[in-house]
């Protein structure tokens, strides 16, 4: 039976899914779960993960929910080359040490400053106080401050001398605010190498690939407003 | 040169670190950082850990930040029974599925839950507002349930028959809100009855010397009011 992977491409950690899958050749099946439709929310996808979040795996019976179990699951299952999750006992903590952070740092930012900045007024028809907005990207500031001062460095990669897991989780997470127009890299030239190096490692076509949906997010219709009591909970806390 | 550990009990991923190297005979050298003193702000524990936080760990030039991924390299490098960490694809991937899970979940709304039912009114002397409690133990409430239906079920521990990190990050997390009073386990007795079994998983006494500092908290003096502009900032985060 082939895996299947629950996914929209729209969220940056089912992109950091999609780009391992593909560049290690691991065979799945796509099953599209539109968020913008709230098909995430649904009884039937509560089956598959009663987070109710994607990204979902489902390998024959198993089922994982939750975008850093899956990728290492998939390293792991698929033998995916040694750098991507490194055997070497401290340049594995290296690269647990991120995946533990960005879900209180960068993820939350990136996804508030995407939302504040363009979902709100395109999407949704909201006007976000600017103060709101000046506050998360501030936020947002301090948080690449940090992803360069404590993790970049002098490196090629955010963990090493190679590209792991830690900086597809990182990339899809700042590709964000970029779809939204923020300036994450023009004034941050060692971000910006790095972003060339991890697009040369993944492939320039995938990773195109993996991000036409957001890239294009600016263009998209706005919410059907019957939707709009399904998605209040979720969108309050994106305007903190 | 012995491993230290830069902790503070009353932080809930210490507690988690603190037990797990107990539990697993790790010599170490504990180095308190006072959060409470604004220890973790100084620029002689930036040295350390550039992120400001505890817990952190040096291993001669080695240092690590994130409990996570502590965990995660004290399991490997002192090998641990496989139970804490398993090396089965599907046990290890259900552990990893939780620790992801919990940082954005349980993490936020614990600590929230202990600041504003505990540690606002008596360490600062301030008090929050009603309907923002409220709102914070209702998420609270809903996080609980996941945890129940989603990863404890009607397994013995949270990723199945035996204890594993996973457990040490939940329950050092939900002794929080108890610390300040919250019936986190008086209407859920499967929550409870898998409480009883990972103390005595871990050792009632061990449990308690990791829990002595928190469940004294209600006690402490007041901050010291030259240290409130330190504190503004993650003050103001934890009244969301």
């Amino acid at each position: 039976m082939v895996l299947e992977l629950y996914l929209d491409l729209l969220s940056q950690p089912c992109r950091a899914v999609y780009i391992f899958a593909k560049k290690n050749g691991i065979p799945f099946q796509l099953r599209t779960v539109e968020l913008l439709k709230g098909q995430h929310y649904t009884d039937s996808f509560a089956q598959v993960n009663p987070l109710k979040k994607v990204p979902a795996l489902k390998d024959g019976d198993f089922i994982l929910a939750e975008s850093v179990a899956i990728l290492l699951y998939l390293s792991r299952k698929y033998k995916a080359p040694d750098h991507w999750y490194p055997q070497d006992l401290q340049a594995r903590a290296r690269v647990d040490e991120y995946l533990s952070w960005q879900h209180t740092s960068l993820r939350s930012c990136c996804t508030r400053a995407m939302w504040q900045k363009m979902m709100f007024p395109v999407f949704l028809g909201h006007t976000v106080p600017p103060e709101t907005l000046t506050s998360t990207l501030a936020e947002l500031d301090r948080c690449l401050q940090l992803l360069e001062d404590k993790f970049l460095r002098d490196q090629p990669f955010l963990t090493g001398p190679h590209i792991s897991v830690a900086d597809l989780v990182a990339i899809t997470e700042l590709m964000h605010p970029v779809s939204a127009g923020c300036r994450v890299f023009e004034s941050r030239p060692k971000l910006a190498a790095w972003r060339q190096r991890v697009e040369a490692a993944v492939g320039e076509d995938l990773f195109q690939e993996a991000h036409a949906v957001v890239l294009k997010a600016k263009d998209m219709p706005p919410l059907d407003p019957t939707l709009k009591e399904t998605f209040k909970h979720s969108l309050k806390s994106l305007l903190q």
